[in-house]
Parts: structure tokens; C-alpha cells; sequence
């Protein structure tokens, strides 16, 4: 009798422990996911009808690295790739970084209307922004990279934004003793590992990781019928009912097609001139004036919007839409819904210790400003 | 008996649940800097050379408070002033924050010999550091602000660098409700919160906390002879016994004081052609060409060096100095030495996390990039 008394004391010590041991961590990523991120059995009618279009961005978001492509992700590579992601010393001034126009404290983007680069130069086009990317199926407006890898090289040398070569970004970081090690750990075996496709697939393992679990809308498609409040609940309605899913859809609200803009009719001063858009890379007909459907979650933070950057209020983007690519006219009420239902797409913007840079070296070259 | 053993396994129960609790936050900072931070008993003649011209950083960063005058320091006040630290919408083109130029990833600093501001113009003096600035009982190299709050609106304002207005600054941050919130909470039963002095103060009260504990030479300074190699030490014993410590000296190895450049010998090449340094200030004629010496510390991080930031190489300013304020030509052996000591002052960056900050709304005002 005694003894399991002792024993049931031993057992509840052990627990004790253990219990708060595991409490000192938080339960690993995977975990988390598993215990939370699925979609639970529903009745609810809109519930049902928005998991047809939309699927949840995963809670644990290592789940990004499974959307990569030749590039194997591991810590090394992640902890350099945030490095680089904030590195303005591999710009021609040094003073412009990947986070510059695309500020993880801004929703990864900027809020101008196309972005300041190399000399004050205005960039041609508004930026995208960097968050959940990793799940667009082509970057840029025109669809011209494949991937985040083949993405992060287009900026780096634009002359109207970081304004570098890759041997200008190879000998600064090869300057830096320190980055010369980050380089051989993250991509160990290798001869010559500073080299700028290293540079763009460590940036890209750090970006397949910046996603926005855990939206009030992630959570109603999850199953939680309460997430959304009603007006929300009729924006997400109206969203399905008026076709905007036709090319908002999926994890990202894009389906990641081309579009004349409009399709219905062409909102003149909403466009930049001269812009053709995708058929500049495709040179097919259909693809003249034609954008790529940009994801909408976290919109409220990606102001201005289009292409263009010509348009700041919200408000006046969804009637834009609705008008140039739906030919309908939406009423303010459902605008407003609308508009209440893209907000709660906002989700956890990811958390960043901001990283210390190694110092630069006699060795490192100097910033220069001219516009070649 | 068995009731003692029952006892006693409670109490370990109880010790292993209260052990654990303890063990899921980091000790008090308080706590921790009352283990450590302290000098300890030595006979090591030159950590006792040291401590009659020097003190090390307080490891418990929240001691950088004891220097704010007229700002008391809260939790509150201290998250929006990072917030506003890194804050480019309180810039005229809104691409502009304190992080750019004093960039907390580059040792407070940024690598450009003179900073790069609104429209790509240049700054006129070399942009010193933030860190352990709030030990500096004057700020700019001229002295010209008495504390960070009154500095933090200088580059606000200038028209080379942020090239905001104090109305714009308010503008801009009224426009955005959840600042007005965290207005509310930083500086309460204040009527109308969001003004230009509280933003000031609010950044001051973030940049008191930017302190760089536990270098190598601050161990040696408690009293771990073996903080220090034999070079180090011998830099250290070099810098003592030349003189630097006569404008070099206290926790941020600097006396505060404004001197000519040089005392002994004018190095022309290394000067900025008009700048009249302290006078332009203080119009005593002792003053011409005067600036105040800046700190040394994480000064491998800080170059280019001076207030003309004309000098990268670290080597090459010791010399400049050496010679122009002393008057005595050091050996490269001694030049060594004491860049091997001046290295071992580089500290425990802050960390910090980048900050998420709150969406622009349609009343938010729109970034311009014209000089005026």
C-alpha cells in the first residue's frame, strides 16, 4: 500500500519534470503543425465553400522549404540567407538591401509607389512583396523567374536598384573573412563555395520561410466558424460569388495566371505606359498588357497596389478589379465587405532577429554612387 | 517515518515544478549583472593601470537608463522608441529611418565615409555610432546636442538625411491608429501624446539600451587576465603609456572633450575643407577645427574613421592620431598592439527584433522625393 503510494509520488515528480522541461521549449515546429494545422470536420456552409478555393498558409513554416527547387534548405543556409536578405554592402552604395524594398517590417514590401534604387532612380515597377512567395508558381509582375533563386539575382544587378555584378558581390563577401566560413558551413564540400548562386539560393531558403500563418481567415478555413466576423464572412461570400476566386485562389489567392488588365476594360490611367507586361518575356498576343494575379493575403500592408503602384486606397483597387476584369459594378456595401474580408487574410508576420553583419575588411571594397 | 519520507518527496515535488519555473525565463538582468558586474580583487599591475583610466559596459543593458535626464524610462516607452527607430515613413520619402545610417547590423553605423540621405545627397560629417552613445555627455561631433532625444531630432529634420518636419513627423504617425494607441500607453494621461518630443524621447529611451557588455577588454577590466592576448595587452600598456588615455579614457574611452585636428600637427589630406568642427558652435577661437573625441569602442565595426571618414584603414588612423595629437611616431609593432586592443573593445551587439510595424492607412501621406 505504501509503496504505490510511493510510487504514484515518484510517478507525479517524474511528470512534474518532464512536464516542464517540455515547457521550457516551445513543441517543435512539426508538432505544432500536426496538432493544429488541419482542416476540421465542418457543416458550415461558407466554411466548405471557401476550402473549394482557398487552402490555409501551414503553421510550421518549414513547410516553405517543400515548394523549393534544386536547394536543399538546412540551418547553416537559413541563418546565412537572412544575413545576405539584410546585406546592403553587396549593393553598388552599400546602402541598399533585399529588405530595402522588400521590409519585413512593412509586410515584406515597401510603401512606395514603384522603389527608390541605385542613385534616387525609381524602379519601372511596384514591388511584390517577399512574404509567402515562396508559393507563387514565376516572380516578378511578369512571371520572368522561375523561382525566389533566379529572383534574388534580378535586383542585386538591376542598375536602377542594387545596381551590383556577381563578381562586385563575390569579392565583398570573400573580403569578410568571416562570410568566407558561413559560406563553407552552409555549403560544405564545396571548392569554392562564395560564389553568387550560393548567394541567391542561401536568400532563397531564408525567404521560402517567411510565410503568415494563422490569418483570422486561415483560422475559419481551418474550422473555426467564429474567426470571421459577419462582414467578413459576406466579403468571403461575395469574394466566391462575384468570380474574383477565378484568379484569386489557392494557398496564395493567386492562380498564378497571366491577365490583360483589364479584361473587360482597360483602366487607362491605372497603367503605366508602355508597359506590356508579360508579353515581353511570352511575345505571345494574348499576353499583351497582361500581369501576373499577385497574391492578396496581408494586402492591407502592401499598399499601393497594381503593377502601377497607382492606386493607395483599397477600397478603390477592389472597384478597379471588379470593373476592369469582372465588367461589374460592385455597391459600397459590398466593396466594404470585401475589403474587411481581404484584411483578415493579414497573418503572424515572421519573426527576425535582426542579424549582426561581420565588419568589412581594408580588403572590402568601397560604396560608390555614380549611375553607370 | 514513512510521513518524513512523504514529506520530503513533496518538497522535492515542489522544489522540481519551482526549479523548472525559474528555468523558463532567462534570470532578471538585475540579477544576472549583480553576479558578474563587478571588479574583482587583482594584483595584475595593468588591469589596475586599466581600471585608473577605464570602465568596463554594465552587462545589464537597462543601466544605460541611469544617464537619461528628463525621460523616464518604461517597457511602454521602450518598445515604440525601437519601433521608431526603425521607422522609414517619419522620412520625407519614406525609405529613410535612424536604422539606415546608425545601422544596428554595422555596429550602430554604416560603412559610407559620409552618410547617403534624401534625393542621394551626402551628409556633411561622418555618421558616428549609437551604441554606448548614451555614456557620450554631448552628441554630434561638434557637440551641438546635450542628449539623444534632443540629437534624434537633427537628422529628422536635416535636409540631406530624413528631410522631415516636426508636422509631418505628427502627420504621419496620427495617421496610423495603432500608433496612436502605442502613444497612449508610452506617455499616459497625456492629452495629445503624439508629438515630435515624444517621439524623440521614445527613441532616446531605445537607444539608452544599446550598450555593448563583455568585450574582451571589459573581462580584463573585472579581472580575467586571460581576457586579453599577449599583443592586446600590450596595445593596452601602449595605449596608456603614449597618451591616448589623455582624450581616450572612461567606459567609452573617450573624455568627452573637443580638440583640434591636430594638436601637434595639422593632417590637412585627412580634414573636410571648411569644417570649422566645435567653433561653428562655440565661436571660441581655441575651438577652430575642434571635434569631439568619439568613443572607440566596436571600433572595427565604425570605420571609415574621423569626422571626415577619410581614413578606412584602421592602422592608418592610429598613425594620423598618433602623430597629429601626440606628436610621436609609433613603430608598426606598436601600431599592431594597440589595433589588437582597440579590437578586443568590440562587444556584445544588442539584439534585437526587427520590428513589425503597423499598416499606412488611405490618411497616411505619401512619400515625395524632391530636394527642396
Amino acid at each position: 500500500m505504501k509503496k504505490v503510494y510511493f510510487l504514484v509520488l515518484v510517478m507525479i515528480f517524474a511528470a512534474a519534470v518532464t512536464g516542464c522541461k517540455k515547457s521550457e521549449q516551445a513543441p517543435a515546429a512539426a508538432e505544432q503543425a500536426a496538432v493544429v494545422d488541419e482542416l476540421k470536420p465542418t457543416e458550415d456552409a461558407l466554411i466548405l465553400a471557401a476550402r473549394e478555393n482557398f487552402e490555409p498558409i501551414p503553421l510550421n513554416v518549414e513547410e516553405g522549404y517543400k515548394q523549393l527547387k534544386n536547394n536543399t534548405p538546412t540551418p547553416e543556409k537559413l541563418e546565412l540567407g537572412k544575413m545576405l536578405y539584410f546585406e546592403p554592402r553587396i549593393s553598388k552604395s552599400q546602402l541598399i538591401s533585399c529588405n530595402t524594398c522588400h521590409n519585413l517590417s512593412f509586410g515584406g514590401d515597401d510603401y512606395q509607389q514603384t522603389s527608390i534604387g541605385h542613385g534616387w532612380q525609381r524602379g519601372p515597377r511596384n514591388a511584390p512583396t517577399v512574404l509567402n512567395s515562396v508559393y507563387n508558381t514565376a516572380q516578378f509582375w511578369d512571371g520572368r523567374a522561375g523561382d525566389l533563386k533566379e529572383q534574388a539575382k534580378g535586383p542585386l544587378q538591376a542598375s536602377v536598384e542594387m545596381a551590383a555584378t556577381p563578381a562586385y558581390v563575390v569579392e565583398v563577401l570573400k573580403s569578410i573573412p568571416a562570410y568566407v566560413e558561413l559560406f563553407k558551413t552552409a555549403f560544405p564540400g564545396v571548392e569554392d563555395p562564395v560564389t553568387f548562386d550560393n548567394v541567391a539560393s542561401a536568400i532563397e531558403v531564408f525567404e521560402a520561410t517567411l510565410l503568415t500563418p494563422n490569418s483570422k481567415f486561415d483560422k475559419f478555413l481551418r474550422g473555426d466558424s467564429t474567426a470571421l466576423n459577419e462582414t467578413e464572412k459576406a466579403g468571403l461570400q461575395a469574394f466566391i460569388d462575384k468570380g474574383c476566386t477565378s484568379c484569386h485562389a489557392g494557398i496564395n489567392l493567386t492562380s498564378d495566371g497571366y491577365y490583360p488588365f483589364g479584361l473587360k476594360e482597360t483602366p487607362e490611367e491605372k497603367l503605366l505606359a508602355g508597359d506590356k507586361g508579360r508579353f515581353a518575356i511570352s511575345q505571345a498576343e494574348g499576353d499583351e498588357f497582361a500581369f501576373k494575379a499577385p497574391t492578396l493575403r496581408n494586402i492591407e500592408y502592401t499598399a499601393p497596389y497594381f503593377h502601377s503602384g497607382l492606386v493607395w486606397d483599397l477600397r478603390e483597387a477592389v472597384a478597379v478589379m471588379s470593373s476592369s476584369q469582372l465588367g461589374i459594378e460592385l455597391t459600397d456595401a459590398e466593396i466594404d465587405q470585401i475589403v474587411a474580408f481581404l484584411k483578415a487574410t493579414t497573418g503572424e508576420m515572421p519573426k527576425v532577429e535582426y542579424p549582426i553583419l561581420p565588419p568589412s575588411t581594408i580588403n572590402t571594397p568601397k560604396p560608390t554612387y555614380t549611375i553607370d
